[in-house]
C-alpha cells in the first residue's frame, strides 16, 4: 500500500472521471447493460442500495409513513394536465406505443396493437398518485395522506454515467396530500431533515440543506429544498429534494375535500425522493486511488476475514480460529444490528483477497496465520486509513465496535474537512471567474469549491452561470440574513446562494 | 357476527368472483387504477406483500443467492432469439417505440422521437439477464451464478382481476447458471422447496408440488416444477413455479465457460418466480363472509387494540392500560419477530372500529373498557375462528404467542381438509364429465375441486379439457408409481395428474 502503486488506475488526480469508472469496475458495484443508458446493478452494488433502502424505510415508517405501490405507466393526457410539469419531463420519457409483437413477414418482428392513447414510463409519478389520491380524499378526515413508494422511474438522459445519471434508475418516492399549506410546509421540511440525517450519519456524507432558486426548482414546484454534498473534485452532487407543491398538482388533478367548516379546498401536496444516485455519491466521497471506501453502517460486509496458510493443516487450524472469532465479532451490535462479519476461504492467493477486499471498500480486513494464532493476536487492516497493525485477539474484540464507530466518524470528519476548506465567499466577478476556472480535457475539474456569493438576480447572473458551467446550487437554509452586494452587479440584495459546478 | 349480517356481500356462495373483489375493497388491498389493468396497491395490501418480500428474501439468501438488479426494457431482437420464449410473450408485451414527446400541433402531445430498435417492458427477464451473464461466465470458477431480482414486470393481460391477474406486477424472479445438469436440476428442485415451504408455513396455503406436462410448461424450459393451491371455489391457483432451462437459453445467449478439463461448454440455467398474486392466493384460502382473514406470521398488524370508552376521563385511563399492555405484548417474540401490535385510537365508534379490523383480518383483536380494567381482564376475540371472550390479563399476556401459533396452525389445518375433502380420484370420462360442471353464470364454480387421473396422452385428452374448461395442473412429485389406465382413452399409461379449474 505504498504511494507508488494503487489498485486503480488512473488516479484521481490523473482522471477523476475515469477513477470513478475504475472504482466501480474493481468493486463490481454495476455495469453499462445492452439497453443504451440502463445499468446492471451486481451483487455488492445493490447490497450497499439495500442497507440504504433498509434503513430510509424504517425513518419513513418513524415519520408516519406507509408504503404503497402505483402504476409504472402514465397516460400521455395525465402529464398535459400540468403545463411546468410536462415541460420538465416531455423530452427525456420512454413511449409505449404497442402491446403486442407481430411477425415483419422479413423473419423478425414488429411493433402491432397500437394503443388509443400512448403511455409513459413513469419519470416521477406525481401525476399518477395525484390522479388516484383526488379519488381517496374527500373530507378533511381522509388527511393527512403520508405514502411512499419504491420502484424504478425511466428519464431519457442523453448522457449517462453509472449511479449518477442513468435512463432507469431506482428511488423512492413519498407523495403527500394536506389540509393545510403550513402542514404540508412542515413536512417538506421534515424530510429534508430526514435525508440530510442519513445521508450525513449513514452514509458520512456531509451535505448543506437549502432551497434552490426558481430556476432550479423541480418542474410544478412552489418550493424546491435539496441538499447538497461536494465530491472530491470539489463538484456539488444534489442528494435529495423535497418539494412543496402548493396547490398546483391539486388543482390540475382536483385533490379538494370538504374542510372542518363544510367549505370545499384544493389540497397541499409535496413530494420528495432519493435514488440510487446516492450510490454515486458514496463512491465519489470516501473513495481512494486503491478503490471504495465504504462507511461502517452501510458497508455489506463490515468485516472480513482472510485466512493465511501454507498447506491443509494449516489451512484447517486457521479456518477454525477464524470461525471462532467470527462468532465473536458477529454476535455484537453495531448500529442497531449484528455487525457484518465474512471469511473469504476461496481458493485464491491472499495476496489478491487483500487487495480484493480493499477495492470493495470492506471497513476492516483480518488476517489470521499461524503466527497470529500462535500469539493469539490477528493482523487488522482499516481501510479507511490503509493502516494496518497486529492486534491482540482480545483488544480486537473488546473495540470493534469502537474501531466500527471511528471509521464512520473519520470518513465524515475528513469529507467535512474537505468541503470546509473548498468553501469559499466570493466578492467580485474576478474572483468568481478566477475560482471557476474550466474543466481539463477530461472533464475534471481544476480549481473550483463551493463559492458563497451574494447575488440579486438569478436572470442577471445566468449568462456568467452557463459561460463557466457553473450552476446556484442553493440557498443555504443556514445563510446569514442582512443584506449583501451582489458579486456581479453590484446592487444591494438580501440573498446569498451556494454557487458550483456540479453532477 | 350472527349467520344473519356478513360484513361482505355478496358472500363466497352467492358470488365468489364478486365476494373476492369486495373483501380486497372492505380491507383496503388494493384497486384498479387509471391505466388499464394496473393496480394501486394500497398501503395494507403492500405491507402484506412487504411481509412475504422479507421472508423470502432471507430463505433465498441463506441458500446462497445474492439480490441484483437488471434493465427493464429489454431489445426486442433478444426476445427473438429463443423461439419458443418469443412465441410465448410476443402476443402480450408493452412496445416503448419513442422516447420523448413533442407539441402535436392541436394543444396536445405526441410520441416524438423513434427508436432504432423498439424496446420490450420486460414480462420476465432470462433473456435480458442471460445477455449479462455471458459476459460474466469465462470459466467453471465463475460458476455457479445465484441471483434474484425483485422488480416489476409487464403482461398484457387481456382480462385482469387484482392481484391474481394484472398487467403490472411485482415480483421476484432467481436466474441461476451452473455447470452441469444435476446441479441446475438440483437448484430447480431446491427452490420450489423453498417456495412450499414459505407458502404453507408462512402464508399457511397448503400445496401441491408437481411437474407441468409439456403443454404447461415455461415457454423455452426443459421443465417446469410447480406448487399448486386450490381455493375455496375448488379451483387451483398456480402459486410458484421453478423452471428448469437446460441449455436453452446459453445456447440462445452463448453462455459459454471452459470447463475443469478445458473444454469450453454450455452452461445450464434455471428460473423461477413467485409474484404479488400470492396476496390473491392468501385472500381466497382464508377469508370468510366478513371479509379478509390473514395468517398471524403474515398479518402488517397481528393484534389491535380498541379502547372502549364514553368519557375522556375514561378515555383517558383506557388508553393508558392499552398502551401498557401493548408494550407487554409487543416485547414478546413471534415468529423471529418482535410481535406487531397496534392501538386503534381514532375517534371512531367503536363497533365501527371492530368491523373495520375484522374486514382488514387482524388476527386478534382485544377490546379493553373500565369493566375489563376493573377486573383486570380483557376482550378477546380471533378473526380465524369469530370467536370472543373475556380473558384475565395475565392469561392473555402469558399466552398470546401461543394463540397466535394456534391461529396460524388452524388456518392451515382448515385450509388443508378443505383441500384433502375436494381431491378425488376419478377413472371414467363420465366421472370426469359429472366432477367437472360447467361454471354458472357469474363464472362460479359449482362443484369440481382436484381431480388425480392417470392420463396417457396430454394431446388425446386436450379437447376434453377445452371443452369443460379444466387444466392439467401439475403431475405431483408423490403421484403413484407403477401403472394405470387412462380415464379417457383405456390405454394403460404411468402417468397420474392433477386436473382441475384453475385461476
Amino acid at each position: 500500500m505504498g504511494a507508488a502503486k494503487t489498485a486503480i488506475s488512473p488516479t484521481r488526480v490523473e482522471d477523476y472521471p475515469e477513477w470513478y469508472q475504475q472504482v466501480i469496475k474493481g468493486a463490481d458495484l454495476a455495469e453499462n447493460s445492452a439497453v443504451r443508458g440502463c445499468m446492471v446493478i451486481k451483487p455488492w452494488g445493490y447490497a450497499i442500495w439495500e442497507n440504504m433502502q433498509r434503513v430510509l424505510d424504517q425513518m419513513f415508517k418513524d415519520t408516519g409513513h406507509q408504503n404503497a405501490y402505483f402504476p409504472l405507466f402514465i397516460p400521455m393526457s395525465f402529464l398535459e394536465k400540468e403545463a411546468q410539469h410536462v415541460e420538465g419531463f416531455a423530452k427525456e420519457c420512454a413511449v409505449v406505443t404497442h402491446h403486442r409483437l407481430e411477425p415483419d413477414g422479413k423473419g423478425g418482428l414488429r411493433p402491432a396493437g397500437l394503443l388509443e392513447e400512448p403511455l409513459i414510463v413513469r419519470p416521477t409519478s406525481e401525476t399518477i398518485i395525484g390522479a388516484t389520491y383526488a379519488k381517496w380524499v374527500q373530507s378533511y378526515r381522509d388527511l393527512p395522506i403520508l405514502i411512499n413508494q419504491w420502484a424504478n422511474v425511466v428519464r431519457w438522459e442523453m448522457r449517462t454515467r453509472l449511479f449518477l445519471r442513468t435512463t432507469e434508475f431506482l428511488w423512492q418516492e413519498g407523495h403527500t396530500v394536506h389540509a393545510t399549506s403550513e402542514e404540508a410546509m412542515e413536512e417538506t421540511r421534515k424530510m429534508l431533515d430526514v435525508y440530510a440525517d442519513f445521508v450525513e450519519n449513514y452514509m458520512a456524507v456531509p451535505v448543506i440543506k437549502g432551497e434552490k432558486t426558481a430556476g432550479e426548482r423541480f418542474p410544478g414546484a412552489d418550493m424546491t429544498l435539496s441538499i447538497e454534498a461536494m465530491m472530491q473534485d470539489r463538484k456539488a452532487l444534489q442528494a435529495g429534494t423535497s418539494h412543496f407543491l402548493g396547490q398546483n398538482f391539486s388543482k390540475a388533478q382536483e385533490i379538494k375535500f370538504q374542510d372542518k367548516n363544510g367549505e370545499i379546498a384544493y389540497a397541499w401536496t409535496t413530494s420528495w425522493g432519493v435514488s440510487t444516485r446516492l450510490v454515486g455519491a458514496l463512491i465519489m466521497t470516501h473513495s481512494d486511488d486503491d478503490g471504495l471506501v465504504l462507511p461502517p453502517r452501510l458497508a455489506p460486509s463490515q468485516i472480513v476475514l482472510i485466512p493465511i496458510y501454507r498447506d491443509e493443516a494449516q489451512h484447517a487450524e486457521v479456518l477454525e480460529y477464524c470461525k471462532a472469532l467470527k462468532q465473536e465479532l458477529a454476535a455484537q451490535m453495531y448500529s442497531e444490528q449484528k455487525i457484518r462479519v465474512d471469511i473469504d476461504d476461496r481458493d485464491v492467493r491472499s495476496a489478491d483477497k487483500k487487495w480484493y477486499h480493499i477495492k470493495r471498500g470492506v471497513p476492516v480486513r483480518i488476517e489470521i496465520g499461524p503466527k497470529d494464532i500462535a500469539k493469539n493476536a490477528a493482523f487488522v487492516g482499516r481501510r479507511d486509513t490503509n493502516q494496518s497493525q497486529s492486534m491482540p485477539r482480545d483488544e480486537l474484540v473488546g473495540g470493534i465496535v469502537a474501531m466500527l464507530t471511528e471509521i464512520q466518524n473519520n470518513l465524515f470528519s475528513r469529507a467535512l474537512a474537505m468541503q470546509k476548506a473548498n468553501t469559499v465567499e466570493l466578492k467580485s466577478e474576478a474572483e468568481f471567474r478566477e475560482f471557476f476556472q474550466p474543466d481539463d480535457e477530461q472533464g475534471q475539474s481544476t480549481g473550483g469549491g463551493f463559492a458563497k456569493c451574494w447575488f440579486a438576480s438569478e436572470a442577471e447572473v445566468q449568462g456568467l452561470l452557463d459561460e463557466l458551467k457553473v450552476t446556484i446550487r442553493c440557498i443555504p437554509l443556514d445563510a446569514p440574513s442582512g443584506e449583501g452586494v451582489c458579486f456581479l452587479t453590484g446592487k444591494p440584495t438580501a440573498t446569498q446562494a451556494i454557487f458550483a459546478k456540479s453532477y
